[in-house]
């Protein structure tokens, strides 16, 4: 602890999880009892859950973002803009990459992730990624301009073949919008949307793997009804320049591959001394760091563990659910109470395909189709209210 | 002449001179008189001396191509889609790339231009063209993707420099275009317009070089106040991935080269055995090419002389001008009258500066700023009012 008069809340990362606990303990923590500081590299938050809707043509780029003044109460929470560079444990100081030295008392990271490549050649300098609101706005803008190419060099059949590497909740959820976003865009274009194609490539023997069978089946047989090519157990092996090789030796020309096939810690935990697995820190019961009781980590950096031990996924749900705790137990902290464990409790999890259609499974309960959709958007509804109460809802569309 | 018992008009090419030749026979030539044939690439007309607007995001592609089956009464004149790939004078048939072939009485050559790159090494290769409304789509994608890509990779500083090589009409206006687009691009981006860059490049000691100094004088001013930098008696040397190189050295690093700085007459023409000049072949005074009394060239793909023997520019007035003439004469051949000689009356030019700007020189008088402007929605509406009457000007919005 530094000699401050009150202790300081640093939150590194607005994502879903340092927006909702910052928002948490900006509501049940006096200013007298603690300072608190957001610290971001946008003066926005994004929706990250639903920004294939915009790369793919759906809703505006608008609609997945929010000002981080307009969610939380600056005059509660002091907002930073930078990027963290490293974490100084031993110091409680956090280092920002234009100088900025901040201390804490309380470190909160909610760094977020980044794509993993797995080390597949090529893959890193080829590939576009579904990662961040500017990676979704540069696939918009590369899949129209791809259309845009080849209309004037009509020879470069590629550039019509779309290539999605993984064929998880981002790639299936991309592929999906995608095919919805194609007649559209070619009829723009005057090119017959026939002429265009999706491959979705995928290393597991299914989609959405990991998941409950019903979904993926579900998953797999709108996919083929949107004429999405998909290719299961056979690894995308290396990437040239318009050129995907997968490793049965099939080779595939195209003029875009979007890579959602990995997620991995943000680098600067690892890099900052943390142990990691796949750039993700291991958290104890309370989500704080293995031995440093000021240091919660949550979110896709955390390594959280379920009630049997098994590592938790690094999903929204869970981000969302650690950043509740997290605010609470601080509160607790800070109040004299006991900490109390986090116990994940699985919501079920809702998968888009497309405008109009998503599957879902919540409980013992299977939604699909327009009712999976409903169900979709009821989960960002829940969320937006959550950040900025009916205004935001209103205000993001999601109610028209 | 062949043995039909009508003669058959064959009009290649449905630009500015194409469509208004058709338009006039159709009005005047009675179906007993004459079989009339259209050929096209495509199913659309395209305003060409307006696709910078939409190019630079100002208004709809839609606004600046309308079908021809919506202007022309497709009973009368028939309408071929095809690609024409040479021109048999001596067997009187033309041969499109489908491999048809179509005889004619009467030929008409419309076939417009393409860029000229007077062998600057890498230009071609490199260089995007305002050349047709495929053309002008790219330039739209490329340019909003060239964002999307400094946002996703901020030490790519060159992809802010858009260069424009040539500053003739087409250079000006869609520099200026552009200067009135990127303040909107760059916010929907989050890029500080501040950071962006347009170079425009002439070898010549002046914009519009051959125009009114007034005009030249006007343009200069109104581009240097919306911050293009104007570089004029510099040629472009060389070009290469990403780089520009001119004569003096000076290396521009962009992700984006647009080239207009040169035209020349569709290859076909010269293909076929017609002599030419940069493409264009020599016509006497009855538009005809010299030595065939059966073929006319209208267009920029013609090369007709003024009263003085000063061979006229390739621009839409003189095309328009042309076809008009062009389409008399061949309802006097056919009806037993002489035929007139061709004599160009200049109208004046006004080049559009930006969205609101316009300055033209129309006799004595000149006009600038928002009566320039005027001036020159006032020559597309007479166009688009020869073309498809009052529908097509409502609906092409420019009396909106």
């Amino acid at each position: 602890m530094t000699m401050q008069t009150k202790p300081r809340i640093l939150i590194l990362g607005a994502g879903y999880a340092g927006m909702i606990c910052a928002k948490k303990l900006s509501k049940k923590l006096p200013p007298e009892q603690a300072e608190i500081i957001l610290v971001n590299k946008h003066s926005y938050h994004q929706f990250l859950a639903q920004i294939h809707e915009p790369a793919a043509g759906r809703n505006d780029f608008e609609d997945v973002r929010v000002e981080i003044a307009e969610v939380l109460d600056l005059n509660r929470v002091r907002f930073h803009k930078g990027i963290v560079s490293s974490i100084d444990r031993e110091r409680q100081q956090v280092h920002l990459s234009d100088g900025t030295v901040l201390s804490y008392d309380y470190l909160i990271i909610a760094l977020g992730s980044e794509p993993e490549y797995f080390g597949i050649p090529g893959l890193a300098d080829h590939a576009l990624t579904l990662h961040s609101l500017n990676g979704a706005r540069l696939i918009h803008t590369h899949i129209a301009n791809a259309l845009a190419r080849y209309k004037a060099e009509p020879e470069q059949k590629h550039l019509l073949t779309f290539v999605i590497g993984g064929a998880g909740f981002t790639g299936v959820e991309l592929a999906t919008e995608l095919a919805d976003w194609l007649p559209e865009l070619a009829r723009r274009y005057d090119i017959p949307v026939e002429k265009t194609k999706i491959i979705n490539i995928e290393a597991a023997p299914c989609v959405l793997p990991g998941n409950d069978a019903f979904l993926c089946e579900q998953a797999a047989q709108i996919m083929a009804a949107k004429g999405i090519e998909l290719i299961t157990q056979d690894p995308i092996h290396h990437v040239e320049s318009e050129l995907v090789c997968l490793k049965s030796g099939r080779q595939i020309h195209t003029g875009t591959i979007i890579w959602t096939g990995g997620v991995r810690g943000n680098r600067v935990v690892e890099a900052s001394g943390f142990p990691v697995q796949r750039g993700r820190t291991p958290v104890d019961a309370f989500n704080r760091a293995q031995g440093w009781e000021n240091i919660f980590v949550i979110g896709d950096c955390s390594l959280p563990f379920g009630p049997e031990g098994k590592p938790l996924p690094p999903t929204a749900q869970v981000a969302l659910q650690q950043a509740e705790h997290v605010g609470e137990n601080l509160v607790n902290l800070l109040t004299g109470q006991p900490l109390t464990p986090f116990r994940f409790i699985h919501r079920g999890v809702v998968a888009s395909l497309g405008r109009r259609y998503a599957v879902g499974k919540v409980k013992k309960y299977r939604a699909t189709g327009l009712i999976g959709h409903i169900l979709k958007e009821a989960v960002a509804i829940r969320y937006l209210y959550k950040l900025g109460g009916l205004p935001l809802v209103i205000k993001k569309g999601l109610l028209a």
